[in-house]
């Protein structure tokens, strides 16, 4: 497919932090884009992101970033979606393809629907399923997406060409691209990340209230590390991901909740039997998901 | 301390797998003990645990195991304590030292009161804060506790010479050995690993549930393979670490639950500003968790 892509001219990405930084990285290294601007509130970060050679310019003016941009990339966390595309409406070039890296789908897809009037055909819902729990340009690696799923959500209206140009882009990148319904994308991506998410920044919190808070960490081993690395993840990008996504994750927060007072009863009850039931369901899915990511791995090299 | 130790002549390590096998390989390579016997009812790993050197013989008889033994070091799981120290007593050597590597500590003391009439004056019990999601002698490798803690939990009776002697072998495998009373043991671990693991196992079984089980593995990131890496642990083995502790885990259980229940309030209310400040929270302390963990480590070198 990359033969077939013309060499971008100006990409704009908007939120030059770990995922917009990522992604100028692996598409200049693929050779795709012949120009990139950055655009974001945060000046240091952008003159960082420019000394890197993340970005060729910069502008804190969106208005200004995207007005020559034939891709307009926005990687900002999705509570300023609504915002970001209304300025962005006012100066792009009609043909330019708009994308993003937001966590959840239905809520972008909805921002662009009131700012535009209704979702432009130009627009190419995405998320990269890829991170780390660092933020900043200097997070960003051009091998983050390398072996990772990407997830479009175009619309029944989304133009084909600009589908299979933001595709090809970040297959580029090595990523593997898949499509999804925008609804059943945060479905999916309420369970296997901000649920998640929720717990690990919860029950941290609820760590730190305890007398015993300062031994408590101190001996904590690695699987309590593993276990909370993503309550290191950015607060507010989270807190924009939990409200965007409230519905989904209320119902995966409601079936969690219910099954865990299962096991609290059965832990009251010495009923040793369910908890082991139940830790060795759990035990071969997540061993499965595991063997078969592996094979993934394996079937690409 | 070490050169203060006398060099064993026979340890007996019942449960050769990934804490005993480790424990084996560590104090052998340290060149602490002259003959390593291990016990077990898994034949075939006791077989691998002899082909890879880890023991130099091994009984599936506790009697037969113990009897020679100056040194015993049981690591099973616990709630298989009472069962094992009621035939460690049938032919132990009056001055052996007892030692464990159970993950609780306050049922295990209560196993050897029960079996012995009072806790033996040569038991200090145990508990290595370092592990890995695998189980078995294959797992096992000597470096395994190199700058992890041990929390050793000797009671008032604890003769101090075989607090120094298990101090010194814990030490000679790298690791940092702290004393600590038992009941505090289990609230603090409570705490820090089996809350965490009851969590994760509790998730994953949730997940499979959902009919869209299949994409929601396909879909996961790096976040959820180490937010769950502890669900892959051995069930049988959590069973009885929660059954153990089942006191200060439901008081973790019912804290946790509660503030979760409060950010799902916050959620459903929109309340951005909650959600923020409890993942701000969550994060700060997730942070200096790690700033501190490294600090100590560079501390060492």
């Amino acid at each position: 497919m990359n033969q077939q892509l013309t060499k971008i001219n100006n990409l704009t990405i908007i939120g030059v932090g770990l995922i917009g930084g990522s992604f100028a990285r692996a598409v200049r290294a693929a050779g795709l884009v012949k120009h990139i601007t950055g655009c974001g509130r945060n000046l240091d970060n952008l003159k960082t992101a420019l000394k890197l050679g993340v970005i060729d310019d910069y502008s804190i003016n969106i208005k200004e970033a995207v007005s020559h941009a034939d891709v307009i990339f926005i990687a900002t966390p999705v509570g300023s979606f609504q915002s970001i595309l209304a300025q962005v409406k006012e100066s792009m070039q009609a043909d330019a393809v708009i994308t993003d890296a937001g966590s959840t789908k239905v809520s972008v897809i909805k921002a662009a629907s009131d700012v535009f009037g209704e979702v432009p055909a130009n627009f190419v819902p995405g998320h990269p399923i890829a991170g780390t729990e660092n933020s900043g340009v200097e997070a960003s690696f051009a091998e983050l997406y390398n072996d990772h799923r990407v997830i479009l959500t175009p619309l029944e209206q989304t133009n084909a060409q600009s589908t299979q140009l933001i595709s090809a882009l970040w297959e580029a990148t090595g990523a593997q691209v898949v499509t999804m319904d925008a609804h059943h994308h945060d479905l999916v991506l309420g369970a296997t990340s901000h649920l998640p998410h929720l717990l690990a920044f919860s029950l941290v919190n609820t760590l730190t209230t305890l007398d015993e808070k300062q031994e408590i960490f101190e001996n904590a081993a690695g699987g309590f590390k593993d276990f909370t690395r993503i309550a290191s993840s950015n607060p507010s990008m989270w807190q924009d991901i939990c409200l965007a996504n409230k519905e989904a994750l209320l119902e995966h927060l409601d079936n969690f909740t219910q099954d865990l007072q299962k096991l609290r009863t059965a832990l009251n009850n010495n009923d040793g039997n369910f908890l082991k039931q139940v830790f060795i369901r759990a035990k071969e899915s997540r061993d499965d998901f595991i063997n078969k990511e592996i094979v993934n791995k394996t079937d690409k090299t």
